[in-house]
């Protein structure tokens, strides 16, 4: 084959390029987690014009070292306790590669039937750990900002209202997406565990959606779905469940207490790309009423229709995008390369890490724990005003060993401790605790 | 570092996926282009379930070869000639393997400073190379749907409107965008050439935004978008430009005559992922109006709230998703390895192979040429009716040899060939005119 070539070698480079994302790996625990850069110094360090010539691909590799890799915060480092952790396995590394190397485009089903039906495939595997009832359909978004949005187009094509409802807890997603839709939202009160409150959820008759958390970005509360189900059975409204972070918990029988309810959902999000050892980016949006995201999102053009569109589902009418890049793969090999019994081992790892340092705290008389603990997240603080903690998170952060993000419950500002990360070992948990401490230390 | 690890290992499972990817390549002109199976066949001969133990990578790429292989429509493929053909180059690939390795998620500026920073530095070298005026704002979105969704809110945001005007030949994703938010869309007609008629707008007291699209999905055709320029600041209307295939042969000065009057659009897209060699998924987005972008998602919840939010650009705040990928590193591998030589290269081979073809067609009796040619495509038929056209593209498609597209102008039935897949060589599509007129036999 001819055509315009690069001077880059799939083979040669591509083998220093392993060679480089292997000895990331190997050495990233030694970087300081957080980059240690000021706003505005990666860019200052690159050209501003591209080149008019082509370079190797070594130059590449060159200043991604030299140039970049001050700038990026190492979210597979073994002490990511940001947010939520995240990990890129080796399976889904690899997978990106080769879905880079097809470069398939789904937007019909003949246009990539492989990709198309092993995301069915695999969307139904996980639904299998996950325990969620078999039939539904589901398919792959990259975030879960774009799942909300696409379960709330499709809660207002069901009912023809516009009011979606969510706990002052629920991820900032449901607002942006309601803005963005130009609908509106209400914000339901919370419990004392941070949980909507199901009695306070008021005049339903204009409800669209409600929007139940499983594990909420604060502090992972669970909202009683159950109850939420009943409510919007009894106004016709879609109920939405966000299970982003906690699904992955699902894969352990001792977590399904969480998943009451569930069941009754008209969709439900969940993210392997956070706990469940997947590359960015993959959102699984699941939904029983599959025929309704079909009308919200079924626009099929003349230069799209195809003789064998009737029996053969293309996933871009159950969705926003009409382009769609073979996510499935990635997925597909985490879920064969770890197994159940590997998915189960790497959730009940963070479990245990995280109920191990939320025991440190409890028992330090220094310290409190500010919500509770359901999978892997400690919510805690240092005894004392907002200022203190706000100036320790600052602290450590800077110091570079460790990466903790905050929250606000109660008013409060609190500290998040969050485990998930596939390279973190008992010995990262016990440094977060001990920087903490060390920190506080005059504060 | 410790973990649950899986038993794939990076370096030598990696060097495995790396040779099946560059083998893949190198065989990729032997397959049929379009997958020759049946729907539901590739799902058949997948398991129902995920398996309990850890597998091995190696049965992953077994599987890719012996399940999923027959289930693949080659978009890598040398004579891939339907919709637009797309091409991920070496470089592409092979950052994407980084980025994955990486697994930056960009949501704040914090969480991945080299990703946010480097997004602007390329969206202005690619500005640069278009001719776009300089001091837009850019950032990548997954595909053009997301990128027009995000310049129809903004529009709605800026003018408080929900009309939407496109040509009739402007892409689906306009209608799929204005149905999502509840907006309208009204159609104005098209000259001859199929491009918009500025005279026939109508009515824009109400008008939110008109799409102008440089290069329309069908033909190429090239709206007057200085008229449209001149009808949207009349109304007080949003001028969206959708150049995501076109947007590419700018980079050559003789195809900037199709760029007239781009330099007063508000948002403009273009797809690097289509004939800019960069893998699936990378759609740019650019505004003169970021602050408009910002009111309609900047949405910041205490939690993501960080000292250096004054200071820090955080793209989230400019796009609908949360959670963003390190997709600009592949675009920055690209440009580099290319060059700016390579990629005017790139697009002049692409547009002189359409050039031979369009000859082809123009001198054979038994053929006729659909609509002017622009760029790399050509839209053709064989003399005589539709159904002659359909059979023969059904025909051609289950051959193998080639796979192509139709499309419907001025209510008839055509065939497009779109060249610019890297492989394709001048043997390839003078194979597809042979193909064409050998299968044309008896029709």
């Amino acid at each position: 084959m001819t055509g315009v070539r690069s001077r880059v070698d799939l083979r040669t480079d591509g083998a220093a390029a392993l060679d480089w994302a292997a000895q990331y790996l190997e050495r990233v625990g030694e970087f300081p987690v957080l980059a240690q850069v000021k706003p505005g110094e990666i860019r200052e360090r690159l050209p501003d014009s591209p080149p008019e010539e082509p370079e190797p691909f070594s130059a590449v590799l060159r200043d991604l070292d030299e140039v970049l890799l001050p700038g990026i915060t190492h979210w597979q480092h073994p002490r990511a306790f940001a947010y939520f952790s995240v990990s890129s396995s080796e399976p889904g590394i690899l997978a990106e590669l080769l879905a880079a190397t097809l470069n398939s485009v789904a937007f019909l089903w003949r246009t990539s039937p492989a990709s198309t039906e092993l995301e069915g495939v695999v969307l139904d595997w996980v639904a299998q750990l996950l325990g969620l009832p078999s039939g539904w359909h589901g398919h792959i978004e990259d975030t879960a900002s774009t799942s909300r949005l696409a379960a709330l187009i499709a809660a207002r094509t069901a009912t023809g209202r516009d009011l979606v409802l969510c706990s002052e807890q629920a991820h900032s997603s449901v607002e942006k997406a309601t803005r963005m839709l130009g609908m509106r939202m209400r914000s339901v009160p919370t419990d004392g565990e941070f949980r909507m409150r199901p009695d306070a959820l008021g005049d339903l008759s204009d409800a669209a959606a409600i929007v139940a958390t499983v594990g909420t970005t604060a502090s992972t509360a669970v909202d009683p779905v159950p109850a939420i189900a009943d409510a919007c059975e009894a106004a016709g409204a879609w109920l939405h469940v966000d299970a982003a972070y906690a699904g992955a918990a699902m894969v352990c029988p001792e977590h399904r207490w969480a998943f009451e309810g569930v069941e009754r959902a008209d969709s439900l999000v969940f993210n392997p790309h956070k706990w469940m050892l997947t590359p960015m980016d993959c959102s699984l949006l699941w939904s029983r009423r599959p025929e309704v995201l079909r009308r919200a999102f079924g626009v099929v053009p003349e230069y799209l229709r195809t003789p064998d569109a009737e029996d053969a589902l293309s996933l871009s009418e159950y969705g926003p995008a009409l382009g769609r890049r073979f996510r499935s793969l990635k997925l597909w090999a985490v879920l064969r390369c770890y197994g159940a019994s590997g998915l189960r081992e790497h959730i009940r790892r963070g479990v245990e890490f995280a109920s191990m340092f939320e025991g440190w705290v409890a028992e330090d008389p220094d310290w409190e724990l500010c919500a509770p603990r359901h999978f892997s997240v400690v919510c805690f603080r240092l005894k004392g005003d907002d200022e203190r903690n706000r100036e320790l998170l600052a602290r450590v952060n800077a110091g570079g060993d460790i990466f903790i993000s905050h929250a606000v419950l109660d008013g409060r500002y609190v500290l998040r401790l969050a485990v998930g990360q596939m390279h973190t070992s008992e010995e990262d948990v016990r440094l977060a605790w001990e920087v903490l401490r060390r920190e506080s230390v005059g504060l």
